[in-house]
């Protein structure tokens, strides 16, 4: 595939005042359906791109492999939306039990997690990092430059991996949890240290996708979007310094405000 | 609950200059557990308002139930987040089915649904509904006003029930499946007829949201952000019009452009 994010498409455009011919820019979408072991695990659907990333993020989100080695083989069929998938070790755990709700123990005080796969693997987050007001813009405004297909289409969600000077990679998607899983999976694949790393993150900042950055290990996500109570509350629990509506110069904290600094601290 | 969509948190504001103190409206995230006939069925996190609704949007969307009166009993516990789901005819279908890729009969040309519940419930359209790009314009127009949390928030979803004069009904969740389940479960429990009914949304048209239109039953889905590719096709399958990039006097009209004409046919 030359192009796995878009597909030009005829179209009719309504210019205000009468229909015209034209060509536009859609966003793909695919299935994709994991088979674990021989067993079907879960089927997604998804920009097809980086494949290997989002199965890899995938399995190790919802806590199936805690690292790359835990994979005897992956083999994807891009034509006809499959990954097959070995462990070293077979998977054991009742399918049914991942998305079973989680109920803390009691009074209502244990963490607000919901799904026991959360339980398992999100991470409290211990880095010192700290990052300027400035690299805050910064790091956005290139996430922006470089989210060219969302420009164009309107239709994905960008997530980019960044130290407080750049962006490292940044992955695309239709979904936001998928962009998410594919930077997770390209950190484990490449076993990337994730302390001096922050996420920018293209929208909005939901339970789910709070908890992917701290399955991932990042202490700093940045949105030009807004956070839910429930994202900040995890947050809050979890270490992770949320940075919302970063848009002109200005922007929100919501948790963790000691990572941000005008001051630069060497780590 | 006096407001169950938005909470006022303290935040820190950084104005460009330095940190302020401020307080924000938040978007309230929670999770709801459905428990069907005694069993846990499902958890989704949502914006806690119009429950009933939701709860009876999605067991219709996942083909558990076919009309109101399907359910026995429905009680919502909302402080703790459950639902509670009886049923006339006890649920038999194997749980994991629902989630199981269907897998189409032959040579790749059935129709590209990836999910068996979508099989049994997406129905084509037959409306003869047709409305002008005045009232595309105007109803998506209605639709940004009516969305004052989403402009208070910039974290949720809007969905709206409309005929071709203005929106019936409105409906905001975090999740974009969700406030269309809501406007669903309105339809079920109202018995509303959707052969002349709308949709005008929010959010990108994706594949789950255009499957929600088919399932709900309306022949138009109107929005002002981009579709993807599965979802068109599955829009030209299913009879459905997509009308995206709804901005300014222009928008772009993907399929069964039949329906939208500068004269109001009588139905």
């Amino acid at each position: 595939m030359i192009n796995e994010i878009t597909t030009l498409q005829n179209i009719v455009r309504y210019n205000g005042q009468r229909f015209v011919e034209a060509e536009d820019d859609i966003a793909i979408e695919s299935a994709l359906t994991i088979i674990l072991d021989g067993d079907e695990f879960a089927t997604m659907v998804c920009t097809p791109s980086e494949l290997q990333e989002l199965v890899v993020g995938f399995l190790a989100s919802e806590g199936v492999i805690r690292s790359y080695q835990d994979i005897k083989s992956l083999h994807i069929d891009e034509d006809k939306g499959f990954a097959y998938v070995d462990l070293i070790n077979q998977h054991s755990i009742q399918k049914d039990f991942h998305s079973k709700r989680f109920i803390g123990s009691c009074c209502g005080k244990g963490r607000q997690f919901y799904f026991h796969n959360d339980v398992k693997t999100a991470k409290t987050i211990r880095s010192n990092l700290t990052i300027t007001p400035y690299q805050c813009r910064k790091l956005m405004e290139k996430l922006q430059e470089s989210s060219l297909h969302f420009q164009q289409t309107g239709g994905v969600h960008n997530a980019a991996l960044c130290t407080r000077d750049g962006i490292i990679i940044s992955r695309t998607d239709i979904g936001r949890h998928n962009a998410l899983d594919k930077l997770f999976g390209y950190c484990i694949i490449h076993k990337i240290p994730l302390k001096d790393k922050i996420i920018a993150f293209s929208g909005r900042i939901s339970s789910e996708v709070l908890l992917k950055a701290a399955k991932i290990g990042v202490g700093i996500i940045l949105s030009k979007s807004a956070p839910t109570n429930l994202a900040l509350s995890l947050a809050d629990e979890l270490g992770i310094t949320a940075v919302g509506f970063i848009r002109g110069n200005g922007f929100n904290v919501y948790t963790h405000q000691e990572r941000i600094q005008e001051v630069v601290t060497q780590e």
